[in-house]
């Protein structure tokens, strides 16, 4: 995948530009992003999504919100001025730890010792631009991590979207698919549409087919009668948010797939970068879970496709408990079998 | 419910009205089906659709090319043509077995002595009334049978159409709770909106609504996370056949929810009426799942979701292997633990 999911053009007096991922696979839009506001409605409105990915969009909202501040701004008034834009960005979504993770890595650069302002959005904007250039090597090295779990002639099942377009480039789970491909092996990929905003049919099968990967699309309710016909060989997924013993918080559907993995005897594959795991949060029912507009169900684009008046019940995620999950792939190597102790242990010696 | 899914208008030389069901909620469409080509393309279309109903309209469909045929028309030749149009419409669409069985039960009738053809149209056409009324019958007699299942503030949890659209009225699945309901019991239901053709979206919700029964609607891969919250007391869907030993076909996705119910010790029902069991299979390997049009996938209602030129994969159905399936309500009463010999013994029992 070659295309930039989102980059700070110019200066620190520059903005973002991203791809509008709520209009692909019909149009491949690339919008500016000027201020903290257009990058918290980016947030809310998934023209940027996947957990990484947010993670770059908030650390460069920050250089957003310094533009407003000039160069001979008291030191002390641009702080709190990124105070504040901190706290606004942090209620754009509330699953995805990598925003927050983002958030306090940038707030944390704010405790140095600066001569002035314009050094510290200097440095800010310097940070922005690491954090993302990180995401995108630690994709590459989860790729290469992963790659060997994909089996010559394997039939891969993913769910919405973790690839390029969730990340800053090359993606999570499928940072796995691309690297194996890269090897020469050949596989194919059930991608399940992942209802109601259809990430799958519109960003994975999109990515998979850009890559020439083989890939076949399906409703999210047909993976347990592919499974049963021993059609899956695997199932890889992302995730948003990990919790200390391992348990993992995915799009939501990603659970009932662990369970039908389970009761099939499939592996089930978690892929995603050191900053997806939140060991403040002992375990998944802590996680926080969004619940959204209940118009995604009943009013897709605008189609009307259920009786006016009725309820509908829309959260955005859903925990995996670990038990569920056969290993977890990260830039620095594979947790198997995750659990609290062996979390702990792969984070404190990857750390060092 | 008070619609009529689909009737017969008028004489044997009559038509047959039906709820175009591809327009519902936004529109409550009647059409007339005057020919069996007509009826094939309904069905196939969906227009008329859940088990017991196509049986109906499959009956009705036989009347239809009766039309053509002259009253002075040497009977010989009026076999020939009903045979001709059975085999015609018995391609329409492969799993739901009431299809056939609706088409054998009209073919039943031409081997007994007919004095002239009117009278064999006479006949036929009020073979296909009864079988309309009896399926109405059955269905209030599967909501008697099953209401005891619906506790008082249950959350029940159902997939697909199994209501009064689905058979001739009353339904089967959704029979239960409107007899629970009328009773004056207070339940909520979650509606899996069942993709790729929302049935659960368009046509449950609607029903459900309609009858002033609370429900919610969610997203197929939502069921698994109020599975894991609690909040799914039972599960209750329809079949489109059953096989000798209790496997039942139904919805594509109605398998998945059965291994999310077994997983989470969540009791998972069946309502179907007899003529939707076929003892000819022995278990439910042996049911022909029909295979539908990429495009339901990839461009419902002419919105393209997917990259063009990507594959999808449409399996309308699955099969539910009996050990899943908690009890199975018919119209004669209840089959606990549903295998081989509880089924034969029922069918036996309620057949004398």
């Amino acid at each position: 995948m070659n295309q930039k999911t989102l980059e700070w053009i110019g200066d620190e007096n520059g903005h973002v530009e991203m791809i509008d991922q709520t209009r692909l696979p019909g149009e491949y839009l690339i919008i500016k992003i000027e201020t903290p506001t257009d990058m918290w409605h980016a947030i809310k409105q998934l023209k940027v999504r996947g957990a990484p990915a947010i993670g770059v969009a908030a650390a460069y909202g920050i250089c957003l919100g310094l533009k407003q501040v000039e160069d001979n701004t008291p030191l002390n008034d641009a702080l709190k001025s990124i105070a504040e834009t901190k706290d606004y960005l942090a209620t754009s979504r509330p699953t995805a730890v990598n925003l927050f993770w983002a958030l306090n890595r940038m707030h944390r650069i704010c405790q140095d010792n600066f001569p002035d302002t314009k050094s510290l959005k200097n440095r800010l904007l310097a940070e922005a631009n690491l954090i993302r250039q990180q995401d995108a090597d630690m994709c590459r090295s989860i790729g290469k991590h992963g790659a060997d779990i994909i089996q010559k002639n394997d039939n891969i099942l993913t769910h919405c979207n973790a690839g390029g377009l969730a990340t800053a480039e090359y993606g999570t789970a499928l940072a796995l698919m691309f690297s194996a491909h890269e090897q020469g092996k050949s596989f194919h990929v059930y991608v399940d549409e992942t209802r109601p905003l259809l990430q799958g049919a519109r960003l994975t099968a999109w990515e998979l087919q850009q890559a020439g990967i083989k890939a076949t699309l399906i409703c999210d309710n047909m993976a347990g009668h592919l499974m049963s016909l021993g059609k899956v060989d695997r199932i890889i997924t992302g995730a948003d948010r990990i919790a200390a013993n391992g348990d993992a918080a995915n799009k939501i559907g990603t659970y009932s797939l662990a369970v039908l993995a389970k009761a099939h005897n499939i592996p089930f594959y978690i892929a995603a970068p050191s900053s997806t795991f939140d060991l403040s949060i002992p375990s998944g029912k802590e996680i926080p879970i969004e619940i959204r507009d209940p118009k995604e169900i009943t009013s897709p684009w605008d189609n009307t496709i259920a009786p006016e008046g009725i309820s509908a019940y829309n959260p955005a995620f859903d925990v995996t408990p670990h038990e569920y999950i056969r290993a977890i792939i990260t830039e620095t190597g594979i947790i198997q079998s995750p659990n609290q102790a062996s979390v702990k242990n792969h984070l404190a010696t990857s750390a060092t």
